[in-house]
């Protein structure tokens, strides 16, 4: 393999076949391609496109570029979630616990979040002790005995997605779909899920913006997992406005112990039961769970029985978290000034912008400029209303916790606009746009 | 200026402004930008394209990346060529003393060739003592003193190119119009050219196969030279055959030297005739030369005369070669392998495949597999026929020049399929396939 005619090839918009994709995997790893020549390709990928064969081959070599845990002695049937990423998206932390409690065991590798607000993992680190640093030994310790685990990604899962990754960030080719489903795609089969339920946001606060964006992503997504044998699904879910309340590391946590335990926010519940009754539909693999809208039911009740905050709560004293502030939320860091915004007219909400809520969260601390920022857990953002509601001139819109003015400033800068009125009244956003059934795909 | 920027506005298919492209030349230079950035801009560029202005505008940055020499106090105005390449093109060695016998000083800096054979420097290195590595002042004074200087190009002259090229060269972005374009034009403004005749070569022999691909370079190119303010003329010439008998340096420096006595053959007297009468028309400035089919007569008559050998005898001295190869041929270099090869049938030639004769020539040490191969000036192939002859069964058709029975069995195959014979008429290939004139683009 010259990696000349492979970028040629590329470029006069070939296929290329997946010995030549593997050939190249593997010469990056080993360091054998110059970083001029990957960035060629890549740009000539993000322009020429790969079909489904090409893109399947990109991930399966990725995936392959490093260790793959064999997981099979602790989880019958392994099945995984992945969030596209948004505002306010603490599904992982409600969703995982949910799971467990139906003795379905769930091993999960996160990320860490940039831009808008943390990831699973800043959020989990807002508890004091916890870690996310786990060894191969403590990882499969921690699903053995609470039946869950939450754990960063270990460098030697998939590295060419890692070294794929960071030449993309200053080359320009971040934006091409195939690129981006194939390196999440790597991670998740790197990790070794069976099944994998797909929750592709869309909206203003997504990094889709579009239904059709959305569906694509999706559907190389699906279409790469099934090629590979796994059990797929994709649900399309709205990021137009923030899911749930809070945005801001330790309120989301508060907000999953509050779903946890019954409570919390409606639109995050029915959100978190959906996510949990479709993990569930694969894992019982045609055999259990086959009746989504049943199963709903049944996730529904076993969420507010508690069993589920007791999986978590189990979890996080297994991952050396201080379980107290669990039971006691206000035991979270806690910001030093609260702002509350006002609604200054009365009408009906038309747009709650969760871009602009995100990037007040990241103007408080709550999220990375860089990936060398440290976060803030403390700080975010409330948003008290959702889309179509009715609302009173003087009723509480927003709350902001910041520890200092000039960031409580630069946050309020970024809120200019970010909640539009109506004197009409204005149809709520629905949670769902659609679903994609690797069955079918 | 973000380079990131620049990649992503490229990658859109947006145009980029003269400041970003100028900007960018200067980090480039610079040593700013990491060649990955330049590489996925450079894909992005021959995937998308660039307009006019943007070609101009990398053109004169690249133009003026560099020393610009000043050549005013020699040449009232500068007027220079540039060949596209092809197999046998011997025209500079003949046009430059042509214009020169007429007054008209030529300061030409000139390549070397990479594959097929030989660029101009190559073939006057054939010449014992010729030197064409040349300090500023003795380029001055070789013109001054002759009228005309033969040199190879200063590395100070459009550096940004050379760092360009070496990357393209890497990452398969060779074949982007605009990028060849500005490539071939900063070198010639940054000469300092008032006026350039193109000679753009088109068919198997040459880098444009098409005459729709050789015409758009050639349009880019005069756009360019037009926008930058330079009198410009291209004529679009054929290389489906070699120009002339010779192919190999010292053969063609052989050849060149009976063009400048007034024999040589008919198709290469007759090419370098309307070369040598364009640069006239466009040194003349609408004063003098303005009726071209007047000057081409002027031209031959001058040709014939052998005012022009006499001016190519006196650089040649002035250049330390040895000036009794000149007057005796066989004095240069000789092969010690003649192979004869004749008609195998009787008919006319249909085709003498160009490309297949360049790479016997490359075969037999005549041309540079890469850049660090060394020439052998004496080899190389003449082809005593044209597309269109009527031949006899035992005619010659090749003279191949050897220095070891290796090479000439590799030539020996690589002309296999060479020479295509039909027993119907076959008419002459024509020299021109058109003239675009600079006034009109």
């Amino acid at each position: 393999m010259r990696m000349i005619d492979l970028i040629e090839k590329k470029r006069d918009g070939k296929a290329l076949s997946a010995a030549e994709i593997s050939g190249f995997v593997q010469a990056l790893c080993a360091g054998e391609i110059p970083d001029y020549q990957t960035a060629a390709l890549l740009m000539a990928i993000t322009l020429k496109g790969m079909n489904r064969a090409e893109t399947v081959a990109l991930t399966r070599a990725m995936a392959g570029s490093g260790d793959m845990p064999d997981l099979s002695d602790i989880c019958a049937y392994a099945i995984d979630k992945h969030s596209s990423g948004g505002v306010g998206d603490k599904t992982t932390l409600v969703v995982l616990p949910l799971v467990a409690a139906f003795d379905v065991p769930v091993a999960k590798m996160s990320g860490r979040g940039l831009g808008f607000g943390g990831g699973t993992l800043d959020k989990l680190e807002a508890i004091d002790g916890f870690t996310v640093n786990l060894s191969e030994a403590e990882f499969r310790r921690v699903v053995k005995e609470t039946g869950m685990v939450l754990a960063g990604q270990s460098a030697s899962l998939a590295p060419a997605d890692g070294i794929l990754y960071a030449l993309r960030d200053v080359t320009g080719t971040v934006p091409s779909l195939p690129l981006i489903a194939s390196s999440i795609m790597s991670k998740k089969l790197a990790a070794g899920a069976d099944g994998i339920v797909l929750d592709v946001k869309l909206g203003c606060g997504a990094f889709m913006k579009t239904l059709e964006e959305a569906r694509a992503l999706a559907q190389a997504m699906v279409r790469i997992g099934v090629d590979a044998g796994r059990d797929m699904v994709a649900l399309l879910s709205d990021m137009n406005q923030p899911l749930g309340v809070a945005a801001g590391n330790a309120l989301e946590v508060a907000e999953a112990v509050a779903t946890l335990r019954g409570g919390g926010p409606e639109d995050l519940r029915a959100h978190c039961v959906e996510v949990a009754a479709q993990m569930l539909r694969l894992a019982g693999q045609g055999e259990r769970w086959t009746d989504i809208a049943n199963t709903r039911v049944e996730v529904d009740e076993v969420l507010r029985s508690g069993a589920a905050f007791e999986r978590f709560r189990r979890m996080v004293a297994a991952q050396g978290g201080d379980v107290r502030q669990l039971d006691e939320p206000s035991r979270l860091p806690q910001a030093k000034i609260r702002y509350r915004a006002r609604a200054q007219q009365s009408g009906y909400i038309a747009a709650l912008y969760a871009d602009k809520i995100g990037w007040a969260t990241l103007a408080l601390g709550g999220g990375r400029a860089t990936k060398e920022s440290s976060i803030d857990h403390a700080v975010g953002v409330e948003a008290h209303a959702n889309v179509g509601d009715a609302v009173q001139k003087g009723d509480l819109l927003l709350t902001l916790h910041a520890n200092d003015e000039t960031r409580l400033n630069a946050a309020l800068t970024a809120l200019s606009g970010a909640i539009v009125y109506s004197d009409a009244p204005v149809e709520a956003l629905p949670p769902f746009y659609g679903i994609i059934d690797g069955t079918r795909a």
